[in-house]
């Protein structure tokens, strides 16, 4: 923390704010600039707010230099994080040079339309099969999901054709049954800072997917993803989503540049969903190249057989036939970055 | 919804995109423009998801027209909702006429310092007590709450000062303990959208505070109150917390237009809470005076008697005589408005 | 400025920092913390662009102290600075304990509709009158204003009805003209960045109102002040008029928290525009009320006899009797505060 | 435009609201619907600004359904823009299946720092050379270019090397000497809605670059392009180079899926600056190629031979050998679109 002094502050105000800093079992450094002085904090270990100091007289501003997360940071562990998520087909990897694609339907809406989507999509080498039983909409009076019955049948997809199965917990309640029949734990954007779900997840025993809030910055959402960590839970993937500006061209902003920040500061992998990113079914190619071209370890695309009758996000779906083309560009831009798709 | 046309679009395709409407149980009404066909649809009873519309050939956008929201709109109740809160000392009324303080600190800290806060709120008036025993906090580091004791200190504050008592519910298990110890169950700003929180939320026999998200529109703000009165609770009043901007001198942006933007669509009261809304003591007097001067059924204002000892958000908390001059200046822009505080 | 190092930034790293900092001739203040090597840097006048260092090798980042506004702030000036307009019928007072009150129509669109609108207002006590005769567009085909024919019309305006006159100056050719013709030049939210334009102010010798830019951050805003005080026009006030945000049922949202920042900072008046900054008549006198409650200098407000006709902002613009209401509301608010309409 | 009535309104309002329309010279359809209706109308030609219908009784809100853009739209000219910059060296064709790699530092400087970074570029097979003469500054105590001075300088690398000069313009009198100087005129994103300089530029006979502005919508990213057509200039590319959000990671947020949208609308090619999208070294690389595999037609990159010591805006530029990797990593992406970099 560095506290910056009114130009005009006295000898005793900056006395004062030292003595302060000090009572706290801190250290202050004072630094005398030629209009103003600033004064350093060291020692503070997060248990004192110092952001109050900011209330002392003759103080302009309080300024945090440390960064608040720990377990997800790159000075606690300086390589990337790989998770594997064994599947019967074949395990996916996901991190390191290794390029994931997730893909399947917004929401489990039938057996029959799941296995519609499941087979091409396992035909065309997708490991990690996605599909909400369990759906956080806007409205009460819209498809809420099947719930466990959704579940089960996201396990007979994993039986028939060899897929791992990620899908949305909302509470406690369905994040047990998630662990029970999923192989991967999804937190969604609106849960990010759902921060009784997070400890909850961090005492999971599977991958988790925790995606960025729809205003979130990058330190409230390698946070979010320290609460997971903090309970003993390592096996964390991010997943951007994009986030809400005034822009009205896209239903949210995809926010490519955090990937190249996450990666600087943790050591976490990080995905990209170019179907909520953008909210329309022809951006999601170019977005999802755009992603993976920026540095993304994965994709998490929606798709359906039949867009036109899918109960949610049928605006944003693309064709398993879709898929197909955009599972082949992605593979050329990332032999691009030297990293291969599994 | 509206469908508007290609300005090329050919005969056939309108044709197309009728028929589709009408396949689905609706009626179509084209307009034919000079320079484009846009298509009314009617009929509509929200179970269809009609954005997928959009990807039809000819079509430019999918424009919707009726406002997904029931029971929270004036089109479902005219007039206004009035809560009445009862508390040992006297009632509480929210809404009408009257204009409604909250007032205590951001964390039951201890007893003592509950005590010391509560002691000269209730000399000052206040008839509704504030104070968070459940904390949601950005880090995982950082105090996050008594739980349990610290309701019971808050039930204590009621039985000795007469108040009654609001404090946040972050997960059903502690909006069960809220319930019970309560007299208003607060959700707050992150929780806005937690789903599965607001409809139990929605089974509770208690008024329900509802904080707008960070990055909430007012539409997606009353879909979440609609997901409380859907589920048979009525008792609801909103709270404008401010919301996340690209600017930097205040912690959030208070967003006050929303004020008389709910008040014409909803019969639902609203309040301000200036404390976080700005992230600044020095703000909390300026942005309380400007809240109620825009229409606020009240103010929710975080007290501290010891503001730098404070565990959580002690910047934004003023002292109790700071309090009592701002429910003063209040009293007094209320009265412009033909309103009193109660 | 301050220096973060990284956690695991080595001792040569550290020195080669300092040593770049002394080379710049700057003295370089290492603060060792417990995680980490912090630098803090004094000496620069603002000469050296130090964001580069963020490029060094073991550099985090880097953290701006200094604010980079020097006659605009209350370090150069500590008392409020208070404008005189000079009117015929009486001199407008603006800052201090004094609440001023502009008014008039978006537009000159004719002779008669000046009249008509600068009639009433007259009565009701305006001194400072608005009205565009050169219009920012959105597009090309909207009505771009009479231009020097509509200076011509507001000098009639002072002439019959005493009132100084207040329009805006779009680019360099323009604000001779207004410079000729009006008491006070407009500088408009488009162009608060437009720096040939804000110089060519700051050589004007008429005072200058400056509105905020739809995104501007509170330093960017003081620095195009800055601007126009650098050139020796210290006759400078500001305006907030709302500023973009995802939020869509305003046309804006009005940022009243900036009021109090500004004062805290500067000692330049601010006022508010509430018709831009809601873009909506029915929100134009909750939010007069609170810009004033919050502590603004005054009020810019637009003012038509006959909306539905307006050429432009129609739909924003209120009625001559409701703008009777708003200042005699406003008068009574601002008597809360112990200030005066003027 | 589309009227949406209360669903309480009354017959009489809605025949009100038909009379007014037809009394503007206008056609009304009224849609009744089972809660409320809608009145569509057609035969505006642009002249009526019809938002004031808004504040009739009865009527909930209006929305616009055409476009305001005419001669950038798709409905106006439904084949790519393709533009040619003619250069001594080999031209550069700007469009189409040709992606175009713009390069050069922020600010020209000196010849001698001119000339050290145009040589590599040169060599790198660079055909538009950009760098600054006029610099939009947020402070007037930085460096604000050398003027005319520093467009000989540029023309001096015309002479030299044979690459065209592209270089910004920030009011008429700098436009008519870039006019002279340059083979591209370049409109900065502090003055996207200068119309007074889009007019200008409209008059031009050099091909106009135009960013796009902070917080600009697509709408007013096309109305300000169409300012310039409509003054008869019909060579215009755009450019991508981040708005402003809440997100503190990087500079601004380079916002990729407005690439799509813009090819969707409009038949003007579109370009991103990762440099100015981003503000930061290391992520110019991956959002240069993510950028390409979003579709873009080229890329404008800050280059400078020795960004420690550049006068702004080191920060953000690459080093000569950054770009040789850069472009050949955007060749390669490139061709997975099939398009070739000239």
């Amino acid at each position: 923390m560095l506290i910056v002094m009114q130009s005009h502050a006295t000898e005793e105000q900056i006395r004062n704010v030292c003595a302060r800093i000090e009572s706290l079992g801190l250290k202050a450094h004072p630094i005398p600039g030629s209009l103003r002085t600033a004064i350093g904090i060291t020692g503070n270990k997060g248990a004192v707010d110092l952001a109050v100091l900011e209330t002392l007289p003759g103080v302009v501003e309080c300024i945090p230099v440390s960064k608040p997360y720990k377990l997800v940071s790159r000075d606690a562990k300086e390589e990337d994080t790989i998770l594997r998520i064994p599947a019967p087909a074949g395990d996916l990897v996901i991190g390191g040079d290794k390029i994931a694609l997730i893909a399947g339907p917004c929401a489990v809406e039938s057996e029959a339309q799941i296995m519609a989507v499941a087979e091409p999509l396992a035909k065309a080498g997708v490991k990690l099969f996605r599909g909400g039983a369990f759906k956080p909409r806007t409205s009460p009076y819209s498809f809420q999901g099947h719930g466990e019955a959704g579940l089960k049948i996201l396990a007979k997809v994993r039986e028939r054709f060899g897929m791992a199965i990620i899908t949305e917990a909302i509470d406690n309640e369905s994040l047990d049954l998630v662990e029970k029949y999923a192989d991967v734990i999804q937190i969604g954007a609106r849960n990010m800072q759902n921060f009784s779900l997070l400890k909850r997840a961090g005492r999971a025993r599977k991958p988790v997917m925790l995606k960025r809030g729809m205003s979130a910055t990058l330190d409230e959402f390698l946070m979010a993803a320290e609460y997971i960590l903090s309970e003993g839970n390592y096996q964390v993937m991010l997943c951007e989503r994009g986030v809400r500006t005034f822009a009205d061209h896209s239903r949210n902003t995809l926010d490519l540049s955090i990937i190249p920040a996450v990666k600087q500061r943790s050591h976490l992998p990080i995905l990209a969903d170019p179907s909520h990113g953008t909210g329309l079914r022809r951006n999601v190619l170019p977005l999802s190249r755009a992603a993976i071209a920026a540095g993304a370890d994965g994709l998490m695309i929606e798709v359906h057989h039949d867009p036109g009758q899918a109960l949610s996000d049928g605006i944003q779906s693309i064709l398993p036939g879709e898929f197909v083309q955009l599972a082949e560009e992605v593979r050329q831009i990332a032999a691009v970055l030297r990293r291969t798709v599994n």
